[in-house]
């Protein structure tokens, strides 16, 4: 997971072997993340081939449109991209850990809620390269984890899928683990402690789980990352 | 499905019947027509409700956010919304006439398409706003047609889904229904009959299908709404 990344020039990794599925990933990048959580929660064994994204390998532009990441190559050739298409893809490809709730209704509801933490993530990303805190942002981010903060009340928990973590806590985990980065920025405030005891609490217990543990990397690390990123010349290799 | 579409002040439609579902829909909107596919060609019996889209009424706003349709009630007062979660919602509830492919990797290949087609409809939206073709947004139609074209050309067809028509047929279909109203800008051009051969025959052949032919508008019907809705006064009952 910590391997160097190619760059353009690197050798390309040698052809999957039969039964294998390779993930063209990025240490630092949070929709990869989603991927790895979803390999590691339903213990599918794969292999990990990091790419640096301001310096693709060219044959990376050969698997995927732009070569984008993630991307899950399978043993026939075939690659797949969009990380909630990949999730839902090993999802339903292989049984064991089942992530999506098999209740057709609820799972629409996870899916409802999904759009909506889209938003967030677009709102912080703004906040992010921005350096600061718009008001419309701000309001987007209050919006979407107060939803968050309700929804986890109505639901027996401690998790959004109950006593496991399932698609849905997987796939916003990325964003959370690193919201402490917003003290980068003195914007800590966004996510009051004492307004979000809920989510506090559910983070807490996503640390706790072994997927998450896994992949997580401390606030440090992430706010390291973050500002060679910001400085125009991200280290993906912090952790190699 | 003509019924007069529901305006501000306009009272409130009684709860649903136990066992029914029920659709807020508009005529003329393509992601509405979506689900309308869905439940006909799944041949799940169901009510619509249509809705006034520039004078909702207040009670709609209640149901979904920002008074969003296509939104499907159910009997238990829930309220699901978003074209393409409420048509999976639908596929997986209802098992008989499945409309996506059981295979996962079948599946994911469909869901990328379907992206991409989200950029063919963005970039038709455009253009029926601005009233012109602009030469991004003419790159962004043609790529995505010649990639449904090569697609169609590496399948068993006619169909997408093979000898019927499955979800990505059905997801796409209301914008194939309207591409003609581009004659109305004098674009035609773009979708050059000798270019795009085989999605011209998909579109003859889809015209055939039983769920298309219950909601599908001519031409001309399709030119009239627009003109109405340029003109900035849409004329939502033009079938009433």
């Amino acid at each position: 997971m910590n391997s160097k990344h190619l760059r353009k020039g690197s050798r390309q990794p040698s052809p999957i072997s039969k039964g294998k599925i390779r993930l063209y990933s990025n240490r630092f990048c949070p929709y990869c993340q989603r991927i790895v959580l979803v390999l590691d929660a339903k213990k599918i064994p794969y292999e990990v081939v990091n790419i640096n994204l301001v310096s693709k390998p060219d044959w990376m532009y050969d698997k995927t449109p732009s070569g984008k990441i993630p991307a899950l190559e399978l043993d026939n050739g075939e690659v797949l991209y969009e990380s909630l298409i990949i999730a839902d893809y090993l999802d339903e490809k292989y049984h064991a850990h089942h992530l999506h709730s098999k209740d057709p209704l609820q799972k629409a509801k996870d899916q409802l809620l999904l759009r909506q933490f889209t938003k967030v993530i677009n709102a912080l990303l703004k906040t992010v390269s921005a350096g600061r805190v718009d008001n419309d942002e701000a309001d987007i981010i209050t919006e979407g984890l107060t939803t968050f903060e309700k929804e986890l009340a109505n639901r027996p928990g401690p998790y959004f899928s109950g006593n496991k973590p399932g698609m849905l806590d997987y796939m916003i985990w990325p964003w959370c683990e690193r919201s402490d980065v917003l003290k980068m920025f003195g914007k800590e405030y966004i996510l009051r402690k004492d307004k979000y005891k809920r989510l506090m609490e559910w983070r807490k217990m996503m640390m706790e789980d072994e997927a998450v543990k896994k992949s997580c990397c401390d606030v440090n690390t992430h706010i390291k990352y973050l500002q060679s990123y910001r400085a125009g010349i991200p280290d993906y290799d912090l952790l190699s």
